[in-house]
Formats: C-alpha cells, sequence, structure tokens
C-alpha cells in the first residue's frame, strides 16, 4: 500500500490596488515568505495579481506591462533557494507592435518561471472587456509537482458552457488531476450560486480537483468577494476562504484519503458575521442568527447580509485606495440616507464620517429629529445647514429677472419641477461646497429604483464621488437597513414607518406618482437584469397582478431617464446587471 | 465586340434614427420609390439602416430583434413587382435562445430576399464592442446581378489587416467583381484619410470595385459622416457622396469603359460648403476659399471645417431626435462658449439658442460685453443674470455655520478652491434653473484640454445634456472660431486676443498655472489619442523643447481628473480618441 499523497497549498486572496506595483509586489513577496515558513508546498495568487484588475486601457501602455514584469522578475527572486512553489497572474508583452498583450500566469520555482499559461477564454460582456485588451491563448500544457499533473487556468477558462475551446477539458485530457483557476471575479448577489453552479459541474465533468484562488476588495465600481475554495472531482468543497477579506488560507490535500469533505456547498454564507466585520461595529451585538436572511425572487437566493459586506468593501476600499480620509452623507431622514452613512460608519469608523442635514421649505419636523438621531446612534459628526434662505432669495431673483423680461413669474403661485429640482441642488451645492473646502468625498445615495425611475436630481442629490447605494433596489435598501439594525440598532424606527418622500413639495408621497416600491422593484428586476423585453414581462409579472400598463410606464420611464445615468458617478456593483454592464443609447426610440 | 456593361447604382446615405423603426422603414421605402422612378439597377443602404447604429444592449432584446425583422418583411414588400434590386443592413436573429445575433444584411428582388451575409469582422474597440452584440458569420457567398458576380460586406468585413479571416478576399476569390460594403463608420478628424488608406488598397490588393455606404447623422457621442463612395480596382475614387448630408446619391457603372476617374482621392474635402450648411449661416459671406485650413500634427491633416460640419451635424441630431427646441448656453465671454453658441446658431438656427451671461465677482468688465456683442452678432436671445448676489450669501451663511461649530472661517479673508467652485455652481444652478424651467437643453462648454486637466467643475460648467466641444482640444477651438468668423464675423475679436480666464479669482490666467495649450495640446493629443507613455513622450516631445517635468506633471494631472470625466454628459466625438472610447480605472496608482 503506497503513502498517502499530501500536498500543502496556500490561497493568497490579496487585495491588490491597480497600478500600485510596488505594494502589490511587496504583498505576493510576504505572502511567498509566510507560506515558506509555515512549509507549504504551493501558494497561488489571483488573476493580474501583480497589477490588479481590472486595468482597462492600462493593458495597452507598454511602460505599463512592462512595469509588471519588472515586478514578476523581483517576486521570481524572492522564492530562489525556497521550497515553495508560487502561482502569479501578470500581463505578459506579446512583443513586436501588438497593442494587444495576454492574460497570463507563471508557476515559479527556485527563482525561474518553469510554467507559463495564457488565459483563452476572453469574457466580453457586461462588465468585462477582454477581448479589447487581451490575446487568446493558442497553447495548453500542464505540469508537474509530486508526480502530479496539474493544469493551470485563468478566470473565465473554467466558465467554459458558451465557448468551443473548452481548455480546463485539454489539460485534464493532458493528465491535469488538479486544477489551478486564478480569479478575478467580482461580486454580485448571485454570484456564490452561479460558481457553485458552474465551477462543481466542471469540476466533476472533467473529473478534476479545483483549486479556486480568487481577488478580493473594491477598485471603483467593482467589489471582489474572494471566497477562495478547493472542490473535489465529485463537486463537493472541502475547503472555502472567508468572504470580503484578505489573508493567507491554507488547505491540504490528501488525495488518497477516504474523509468525505465537511463543507456544504454554500459554506462560507451561513458563517457568522466575521471578525474583520465585528471589529468595526459597536454595541456588543454582534453574532447573530439573523445575520442571513433569504428571500425569493425569481427562485434566486438574496443574501441581504452578503450584500452589506460587499458595500462596506467597495466603499472602504474606494476611500483608502484613494487616499482620502472623510466623507460626507447629506442626512434626509430617510432610509436611503441613514443606510448610506451607516455603511460609511461601518466601513470608516465614526470619525470618518460627517453627516449634514439640510432641511428646506418642505422638509418635515421628523426629517431633521430623524437624521439627528441616526447621527447620535452612529457617532458621528452632525451639522444642520438649511437651505431655506438660498432658496427664497434664488426664487426672489428669478421672478425679478422673469418680470423684467416681461413674463410673468410663476415661482409666487405653485411649485414647478424646476424648484423641486433647485431644492436638491442647493443642496447638492452646500455638500460640494463643504467637500471641496475639507477634501472630503461626497457620498451618493440615490438607489437603484429612483435611479432607474429618474426621480433623482442631476447635481442635486446625483452629487458625489461614489454612488454607494446606486445599484440596490429600494426594496433592499429597507432589508439591508432591517439587517443592520439587528447588529445595534442605529436607523431609527421611524425612518422606516415613514412614507418614502423627497420633500420637495408639501405632502409629498414616491407613492402619489409612482407603483408601490415592491411593485416596481419586480418590474425593475425584470427589465434590467433579465433585459425582458414588454411580452415577456407581462407574462412573467401577470399571476403577480401587475399590468402591462403599468409595465409600459415604468419601462419608458426607465428609458427616457438614460441621460441622467450617464452622468452617475460610480455606483458599487451588487447585482447582475448593474449600470456600469448597461449600455443603452440615450437617443433610442424604441417602444417595446 | 460586346456591349458596355452598365449598372445605375444608388447610394442611400440615409439618417436613421436609433429604435425608429417606422420613420427608418417609410424613409428606406421611399429611397426605393425614388431608386425605381430614376431606373436604378440597385440601391444601398447603411450598416444595420432598419434599426440605426450602435444600439448597444438592444441587440440582446428579442423584441426589438424581431420589430427589426417586421420592418425587413415590409421592405421586402414594397421591392414587389419593380426593377430595382435593394441592399438593406438589419439584425437577423439567431434563433434558440441566443444572447447574441447576427449583423447582417439583405439582397432583396422583387419582394424576395435573393441573398443573405452576416459580418465576419466583429470590431471590439475604442467605441465598438461587437463581440458583445454580435456572432461572427461562417460562410461567405456572392450573388448575380447582370451576368457580373458580386460580394456584400459590413463596415469592418474590409478593415481585416488585423484579421485571420478576410472576407473581401474570400467573395473575390469566389469570382466577386464588385464588393459592396454597408457601413455605419463614425468620423472622427483622420476618419477619411484612414478609409482612403486601407479600402482604396483593399480594392488594389483584392482586384474590386468598391461600393461603400455609410450612414449619416448623429446618434449621442458618435456623428457619421456618409462621404459613401466607390472605386475602382486600381484604388482610384470615381464617386464621392458629400459629408453630412443624407441623400440618394447615384452612380453609373460602366466597367469596360476607358474613361478615367476624375475624382481625387480626396474630393469631398475641398469641395465648397454644401448647401445644407450655406443655408444656415446668415450674411452672405458663404462662399470661400478659405473654408479647408490644413494644418500638421504627427504627419495627419487637420481638417477644421471638416470638424465643425461634423459638430454641427452631432449636436443637431442629438436636438431633433430627442425632440427638443431650445438650447442654453452659458456665455462668459471666452471662446469656448462663444464657439458652443455660435455651433448651437448654426445647428438650429438663432430663434432655438438662448445665451445667459452670468457675472460673478471677479468677472471682467469686458467678458459681459464680448458676450452681448457676441449674441447680437448671432442674432440669439441673450439674457443677464449675476451670481454675484447669491454668491455672497452663499458666503456669509458658510462662515456663519464655520463660527457656530467653533472654526474660524476662511471666506472673508482668501479665495479658497471651494469658493472658486461655487461660482463655476451657481452659474449651474442658474442655467439648469432656466434648462427645467424652459424645458430647453443646457450645452456643456468645456474643451477637451480642459477637461483632460480637470479645470472645470463638476456640477459647474460640467453641467448639461450634451458636451458639444468636450473632444476639441483648446488650439483647435481657437482654429474653428477662426474658420467660423471667416464665413461671417460673429465671435468678436476681443474674445480671441484676451488671455483664457475662469476668471474665478482676481487676475487669474489659465497660463499662470498651465503650460501654454500649443504646448499642453500636444502632450495631450500623444497621451490620449496615441496612449503613450512617459519614455515614449519624452522621445517624441523632446525635439520641440518639451520636457520630461511638465510631462510627467501634465499626465498625473490627466489621471488624477479621471472621476470628473466619468460623470461627463456624452461628448461629441471628433478624435481618434475620445473621452467616450477611453477606458481607464479611476482607483490607480500607477506612475508611468
Amino acid at each position: 500500500m503506497r503513502q498517502s499523497w499530501v500536498l500543502k497549498v496556500g490561497l493568497g486572496q490579496i487585495n491588490p490596488t491597480v497600478g500600485d506595483f510596488k505594494e502589490n509586489t511587496r504583498k505576493i513577496c510576504s505572502y511567498i515568505e509566510s507560506a515558506e515558513r509555515q512549509e507549504l508546498d504551493l501558494v497561488i495568487f489571483p488573476e493580474l495579481a501583480i497589477c490588479g484588475y481590472p486595468v482597462w486601457d492600462l493593458a495597452h501602455k507598454v511602460s505599463f506591462v512592462k512595469a509588471n514584469l519588472k515586478s514578476l522578475a523581483e517576486i521570481a527572486a524572492v522564492t530562489k533557494r525556497k521550497h515553495v512553489t508560487a502561482v502569479v497572474g501578470f500581463i505578459d508583452l506579446a512583443g513586436s507592435g501588438s497593442p494587444k498583450n495576454y492574460n497570463a500566469l507563471a508557476v515559479i520555482r527556485n527563482g525561474k518561471i518553469i510554467h507559463k499559461q495564457y488565459k483563452t477564454l476572453l469574457p466580453t460582456y457586461d462588465v468585462f472587456l477582454e477581448e479589447i485588451f487581451f490575446l487568446p491563448a493558442k497553447n495548453h500544457s500542464v505540469f508537474s509537482m509530486k508526480n502530479t499533473r496539474f493544469g493551470a487556468t485563468i478566470c473565465e477558462d473554467i466558465w467554459d458552457d458558451q465557448y468551443a475551446v473548452k481548455p480546463a477539458k485539454i489539460l485534464a485530457q493532458k493528465g491535469a488531476r488538479i486544477l489551478i483557476n486564478i480569479s478575478a471575479s467580482p461580486y454580485h448577489k448571485e454570484t456564490l450560486l452561479r460558481r457553485n453552479e458552474t465551477i462543481l459541474r466542471k469540476a466533476k465533468e472533467y473529473g478534476l480537483w479545483v483549486v479556486y484562488v480568487n481577488q478580493v476588495g473594491g477598485q471603483d465600481d467593482l467589489i471582489f468577494d474572494g471566497r477562495s475554495f478547493v472542490c473535489d472531482p465529485k463537486g463537493r468543497i472541502h475547503f472555502r476562504a472567508d468572504a470580503f477579506r484578505e489573508g493567507l488560507f491554507k488547505f491540504t490535500f490528501d488525495l488518497d484519503s477516504k474523509h468525505p469533505p465537511v463543507i456544504p456547498a454554500y459554506a462560507g454564507i451561513r458563517r457568522p458575521l466575521d471578525s474583520r466585520f465585528s471589529a468595526k461595529v459597536r454595541g456588543g451585538l454582534v453574532r447573530t442568527d439573523f445575520a442571513v436572511l433569504f428571500g425569493e425572487r425569481g427562485n434566486d437566493i438574496i443574501v441581504i447580509k452578503d450584500m452589506y459586506e460587499a458595500l462596506l468593501t467597495g466603499l472602504s476600499d474606494y476611500i483608502r485606495k484613494n487616499r482620502f480620509r472623510k466623507v460626507i452623507v447629506g442626512l434626509s431622514g430617510g432610509i436611503d440616507s441613514a443606510l448610506v452613512a451607516t455603511i460609511a460608519r461601518d466601513a470608516l469608523g465614526p470619525q470618518s464620517v460627517i453627516g449634514v442635514a439640510m432641511p428646506g421649505p418642505y422638509s418635515s419636523k421628523h426629517s431633521l429629529k430623524d437624521a439627528k438621531t441616526l447621527a447620535q446612534n452612529l457617532g458621528i459628526e452632525f451639522r444642520v445647514k438649511p437651505i431655506r434662505a438660498l432658496y427664497q432669495r434664488f426664487i426672489h431673483e428669478a421672478a425679478g429677472e422673469k418680470r423684467k423680461r416681461g413674463v410673468r413669474p410663476m415661482e409666487h403661485r405653485t411649485i414647478t419641477v424646476a424648484m423641486e429640482n433647485l431644492q436638491a441642488r442647493l443642496r447638492g451645492l452646500e455638500l460640494m461646497y463643504l467637500s471641496n473646502d475639507e477634501g472630503a468625498v461626497l457620498l451618493t445615495t440615490g438607489n437603484k429604483s429612483e435611479l432607474a425611475m429618474g426621480y433623482s436630481t442631476l447635481y442635486g442629490d446625483m452629487c458625489g464621488g461614489l454612488s454607494v447605494i446606486g445599484d440596490v433596489y429600494k426594496t433592499d435598501v429597507y432589508r439591508m437597513a432591517r439587517y443592520r439594525n439587528t447588529i445595534s440598532q442605529v436607523i431609527p424606527e421611524s425612518t422606516f414607518k415613514k412614507p418614502p418622500s423627497a420633500e420637495l413639495r408639501p405632502h409629498q408621497k414616491d407613492q402619489d406618482s409612482l407603483p408601490p416600491y415592491r411593485i416596481l422593484d419586480q418590474i425593475l428586476f425584470h427589465y434590467i437584469e433579465k433585459n425582458q423585453s414588454l411580452p415577456e414581462m407581462v407574462k412573467s409579472l401577470a399571476s403577480k397582478g401587475i399590468s402591462e400598463r403599468t409595465i409600459r410606464w415604468v419601462t419608458q420611464k426607465v428609458d427616457a431617464n438614460e441621460y441622467k445615468r450617464r452622468q452617475l458617478p460610480p455606483a458599487l456593483r451588487i447585482t447582475e446587471k448593474a449600470w456600469f454592464g448597461r449600455r443603452m443609447p440615450i437617443t433610442n426610440r424604441f417602444e417595446k
């Protein structure tokens, strides 16, 4: 009977910063040192770990690619006279003046690159545009460690259903027993479901162990969840690394062991809040069984806690990587700004957040009160800056200017759309003044439902450097806020209870001019995420009592407001179809 | 001796509107009727003529594709019992649930589709993302008319240098003598050069006559110039249709004629101003030899008149296709806003333009005077709305709020960046109030040089629905303005003569903090359009006395201001690399 085959692997789930070669390289080298100290055989880093992902047009810049090759050489040097083998993602220069290069990986041992593999399948859809930047691999080969053949692939290479070439299959046919996949696979709320669905199936289909190592952290609109894992050729998960947490995670292969896997496919979702998160949240109520909420929407699982952590990651990395220290949130007393302020406080700490209430001519008393209570609960700085005087002055001047031109001003007899927008824009003006004056980033508070419908004011509430919940439907805003309050009660109950209102005219309510959000959000989900046409939507939604007339009205509103979204700041992506990956013409006369 | 072979062709250079199936179909049918009346043998329409180009994610929507197939059937019906054959671009459904479809053409005769060809080469770079939406053709075949074989291709199919498959070559090998190419090839200032360079070369290489039919008109950021043409297998142009003008252009093939071509390769650029343009410009000074200005920049030909007409087309189509009737331009007395107002007036007529001067605390007297003179010269409505009182009020409140918090206000002792931006934003506030109040589109007046450097205020002078000169370098702004003044003297001479200034503080001049524009624009050209790295730029620009230090400073400014451009409205594209086709991360620590 032969001895058990054992291999100690480190999953180097790192959070690189795009273009920060010095820091990314330092991190990779320190992980290699650590892996060596821990006597690991193999340490694996994500796709394009050296330069970060995605780099967009930087991939075309020769100096950028050369800087990344220089880093690769430094990393190789660190492996000299070490036992551990490293797998690192980088860009390889195609040479001979080609504007496109290779998305590549190197297997490095004792100072030498012993194996290279280029990415074959270049995703070009939604938020991916890799055909623009990279050339596909033509060749596929395996490499050996401990008398076992390994195949190494990059991200999409294992998502081969839609492609004729199947790199993982080719490598299996060449004798690979273990498939490494280095990824930069961005989070959306169904991403874990999709990954399990596909990768576990592929492991079974090709009879391979899969070691999947994914990037973690935020990069502009995109959030990477990490959640690297190891599965066996029966599609059973043996190990899963934490979500949204950087680290060197260890797994020991024992291919001949008869022990069954101990981790169910969904492991990692149901785990308690991790330490990073709990450290950020005060109040002692961190650990809770209510951490995971499941809902039903088109048979997809919604994981609210996961979304919340994704937004924490996206926000904190945007701020940190761009070297800001403070953020500003306009607090209206409503649920959207309350959630954004709470996320900001949980991500950055209370000292880094300034909340500003800006009561206007039609603000209710409870708005100011709720904003103040929230700020107190969060422990953040709170300021009040009414816009009433400026509003009156502006209206007065506008009316005067009209009279001079012989036009009868409407300003003193009604509230026009211009006057509603003016209120939102005066708030934008105040917030941007603070932002410039104090070097703090203004956070945009609009949600996906209102951005879809154009119930947001350009240069008003759409101002800001980062849209935190621009990809979160209003119903999910409530769910996330409810979830967060189970950890500690920070958002006032009255903020949940009152009907949503922009308070730009007396007695205004969102639901006076919009369908109820639970209806609206279903329509938007089918229109935006499923890209359904009118007849398809009527069919999908008829059973829920949603009329064709409502669907038509909603989708026309969505189309008509494309021009506003074109000017939206980056909006953290947490759904399968965010604004960022949706490309629609503004000039568009298609009527469904 | 056999009789001369003659074929009468109509080049249906139309301006479709994306998604407007009714109107596009009506137009195509009326062109077919007209071609029949004129006894033409063949009438050819551009790429995706039925649905317009580009349609982006609409291409994934089944109902959209079905609507376009219904239009195709209507067009086919119109050809019944007619002599003329029609070639029409449309989307063909791939079927079996494929999210991608075919970018296709149909050759239609007497009610029947006698030939179909799908597009093979799907451009995926810069402003093109066709791999996302379409599947490539697998098969290529010819069709016959009058005993002669024809090949039909779509746009990129003839730009085959970077591709392994060469559809035009395959069709030539199958006996095609005449190659039809239907295109939606967007304008940029070197586009004619590129087209001549490539297509005439391909005609020679494959020994083909080429009939090239291009879309005309504006679609959001993109402008299509038309300029359809016919060339022979020696690469000589026999006919070129007007630029920027919709029409049915006729050409008679006489393959056996010994007459040489009469039109030089650049025909169409040097022609006098066309009737559409002259009709829009008042003053009687329309026809001028000065209409074409050539300049030198990296060996590329700059055609100022062409750029001017492109912007007229882009602006007028954006306004018309989106059913607006009026535009607003903030007039500072400077060259940028003067040029934008002039373009708007030439594109839409003086009744459709409102100019607004908004003097601030640091505006010079000549600013208001120059703005007024310009408006008078253009014959547009002119309003004055000072921002001084609102500015003082805001500053006073901001200082008061600081005192309340125990912070010493700086507002009364210096002019901070926040205060400079405040002035720009108060102007944005005024303009957007007018825009909402009067249902007019605000035009954004910033140029490419200042957008590159971040010398523009988010939610201030960056406000607007369309950026008219956001892709025009400052030096080209001057050239275009000079050119336009040769037609009639509308922009005051003092606007040219005074040093550019934002006038947000006393005695401020652009050149106090920026290199001279003739230097700056060269750096920007190499960095943005050529995507060069620092060493490459130093090499390119050293001979012009531009230092590495200046280049480094400029490129770092460009990178640091990516976040502002992310919120720019659509900017009409007239260069080879506009903001729209440039994809850079905001979070980016690469230091060249």
